[in-house]
């Protein structure tokens, strides 16, 4: 069978992406258990359309700006760009999850056409794609499997950029003190962390590129066993921190433990051995559960922990390849890591600020304050998640 | 490898076949959480029994008569019939949903026996299967992939017999009013959705039949994306119009607006080019935005909104192979197209409504008003779905 | 292609793998749905914590002990190993699901260790491993291709040591009566369990090995398509008992029903004709409608009917094989499923029993009465799973 690769790598891909979308229901679910039950379906509402908006963007204008044309690879063109396609929509999941609560609809939903169609193209073309910066002094040799840098940074500073024009929600931060709001719905919580702990499968797992052969199906197995070693290992140190600090098991730092595992093993899932990701998942659950409450301290409010998870932990997972998996005559350099880091860094806070600042003049992003203490439901959506649900305040 | 087609198509049908298994915890969910509270179990058992109920039959009969036979493909019998018999509950699923909040179980599951082994089979026989119609004047040249027709018309054209046979649910139009009626949980409908979404990814990748080859592969793949393009392109222009309309982005308008854009590009999305589907998928969410009030001022009762996304879209997924793919020399016509909708829905109507008929006339289908009232989850199940939540209402 | 076995059966069991894993929200979402929503976090942390901490200790010991070693097999070692890890936590939340409502994290989570590093390990080593017990007296010979023992009652027995050790809940059992606690959250219940019913694919499909011969290709979808029948069957089975019986469809009973049709036909799928499945879920179905309230008599409180749908069809599954499928020639026999269900169950049970009695000497399992009332999401948690919703009692 002379097409046994192209077929295979299709079909691999094709697995893979089916993954990758059920991270769609997986932040949806995530976020909606997380915000106060008032603003439940204005979390799903945003989740649906940035899907809708960063897809559509990706295939009119992003995937021919990230990879200069559509071209014929070693699978089917269509399965390329699906497994391509499937991760645009996640940089604004990040964003648009550490802004909710507060986030109006329409603006975040342009903020998307500009993100899928744009900005995360650009991030790709000079990460894995066409490589507009080739030759340049700003090259970049950073070495970012499935994007620690690229998805999770990406977002992360996104978010950033967000959050310091809008504010924090209404009601946070008052008299000095943090006042703690808490999540509406721990089931959806955790549906919503397992599907996108699953879907990180696909996103490493395809990442690799291609099983067709004995040396990459070695390759994208160890990738999928070391990315949920990376989860297991941030889980259960965000579960030890919170018991000896506390004496108590807190579900939602156990999750964002893994997620920030997940998050950091992300760039490298491919070079380590099966033992390094257990240190590099439990940084990354340190990480989470130690930059929450710094967060908090800047008065940085995000609801949802995203800060943590994926900007602290994209930039911590981008270096360890640095620090564990150097290999200078390949050009991985710790170096070069934190190049990509600062060049993605530098890139997509200044380009997030000045749009999110530009479109915030004409659509304000935040809802105003009677909104929010409506709640965004009834002023974006115009119906309540659970409307036969007696509220017990 | 003289086996390889052999043994990818029989994995590849597998996995497809799994993402529609998908799609019953898709249905339940969606509808659970459209429905009130106190229909919800019920709601829930009926899509559980039609997945046991549809299935056992389409394993002792179904398969049988609409394929003339267990014979040998080329691939796994048994990873065919699998693929095949993921389908045969859909189409009750499809008209469960729309009778929800008075449907009673045991007439339902009485019709899933007949539409399991009998009337969706036969439907199948003519469209894909052994073809009892061939030859005869009544042959039909309608090409459908995956079933625009013979699944989403089909299940469609039962509901409409039901509804007709069963009436509205009580209050539902009084004083000349449509009296509206909340989803009481938006999270499962979401989940549900997005369930669905996923699904359809094996449902008309899978209806490919082989991705065995290079030009397999490129079928699959294409189907994949086009079909996901068009649930995009439906989602968005949902969202544009309520919008628009009332300023407010409706979510459980969206997510139908999705899933009639996916219903629509099921009969041909192997046969567009990528951008295609842009158009087919926003005329299937404007066709749904359209069709459910409509539907309303002609009191037909469908809480789910399951005859504007299925039926309507259905027919429209069906035509639009013949307006935008039509090959006379390949026998695709869209008069040909006509007459594949016209036959199936005159078959599928006459009958479903005789059947629905005559069981109606021993087991009604409907339950009575008090039962209505009380909550069909106490009187057909004996179990509330949430015993501990105080009703606001 | 040389390596065509290597990477399609790589492809495999990867697939196969992610399946499996979709139990983790599947258990998570069963048992949360039936517990009360005082208990509801707790019983999500608990499953968390499993999959963390039994999957952790696969990987550090379990895997050499039940195995021998990292050995290059037919397929990736990491895919291998994934599929096997997998399995490993199921052991464990069988037997949580039991103890519910009363059980404390910390020392479940030390038992976690043992199961997860050691008695789960040697009792694959017995079964699919190494084979410590090859020719002793104790040697296995029974047919247990997906574990209906060495997954199922390895649960099922460590549960009944864990529920005689701790008793019931406060309150199930006063003044000689059943105090019926009933579900929270049905949609909750139907979605875990549908997703267990998808993981149980790749649980059965995935232990045929291998899809990459024809022989394979086949053994494979005909593992899956009466995985399926059983779980149908005993959907059906247990739905028409409780109609005949109390006129209701319960659909917990009946979901029930399934899991136990498919934990009766998981030790020889590949066995049978396509009918047989029918028969063996059907039997399965009627033993968990018969089980769950003879366990209530024996004041055995279980409150998710664990010990009905894994134990009892875990052992009613091992001995299917020897009356529907014995091989004498091939050495399956009732005679040697008896002896493996004997040698697992005093195994499983005296070792368990004992750990459990030291870990309770330390580290009491059972949650206070006090505690109870107030509800372990509070207590072992810190957080409530619902706060924003009003109880109705």
């Amino acid at each position: 069978m002379e097409n046994f690769g192209y077929i295979v790598d299709t079909l691999f891909a094709l697995f893979a992406m089916t993954l990758i979308i059920f991270m769609v229901p997986g932040f949806a679910m995530l976020e909606a258990g997380l915000v106060r039950t008032k603003n439940v379906t204005s979390v799903l509402t945003v989740n649906t359309m940035i899907y809708a908006v960063a897809s559509v963007m990706f295939l009119l204008v992003g995937y021919q700006l990230a990879f200069g044309g559509w071209e014929n690879s070693g699978m089917s063109i269509y399965a390329a760009f699906l497994f391509q396609m499937a991760f645009v929509g996640k940089t604004v999941n990040i964003m648009s999850g550490g802004v909710s609560e507060r986030v109006r609809i329409l603006p975040i939903a342009l903020f998307t056409v500009l993100m899928g169609g744009f900005i995360y193209p650009l991030v790709v073309n000079v990460s894995w794609g066409a490589d507009l910066l080739a030759g340049t002094v700003l090259d970049l040799t950073m070495y970012d499997l499935a994007g620690s840098t690229v998805i999770h940074s990406t977002g992360g500073w996104a978010l950033l950029a967000a959050i310091m024009i809008m504010g924090p929600r209404k009601g946070r931060y008052k008299d000095g003190k943090i006042h703690v709001i808490p999540a509406s719905n721990i089931p959806l919580v955790v549906l919503g962390a397992l599907l996108l702990w699953i879907g990180w499968f696909g996103f490493n797992g395809g990442s690799v590129g291609s099983i067709a052969s004995k040396e990459n199906a070695d390759t994208v197995a160890l990738t999928i066993m070391n990315t949920n070693t990376a989860g297991l290992a941030g889980a259960l140190i965000a579960g030890i921190f919170m018991y000896l600090r506390y004496r108590k098991f807190d579900i939602t730092m156990i999750l964002n433990g893994a997620l920030g595992g997940l998050v950091a093993i992300t760039a490298g899932p491919d070079l380590y051995d099966i033992h390094t990701p257990i240190i590099i998942g439990a940084v990354g659950g340190a990480l989470v559960v130690i930059a929450v409450p710094l967060f908090d301290r800047l008065k940085l409010d995000d609801p949802v922990g995203a800060l943590s998870v994926h900007l602290v932990n994209g930039i911590w997972g981008t270096l360890a390849v640095g620090i564990f998996a150097a290999e200078p005559e390949a050009g991985i350099t710790l170096l070069g890591q934190l190049k990509g880091v600062a060049v993605v860094a530098v890139f997509v806070f200044t380009v997030s600020y000045a749009a999110i600042y530009i479109i915030n003049r004409f659509l304000p992003f935040r809802a105003g304050d009677d909104e929010q203490v409506e709640g965004l439901d009834v002023t974006e959506c115009g119906l309540e998640a659970y409307p036969e649900f007696k509220r017990a305040f």
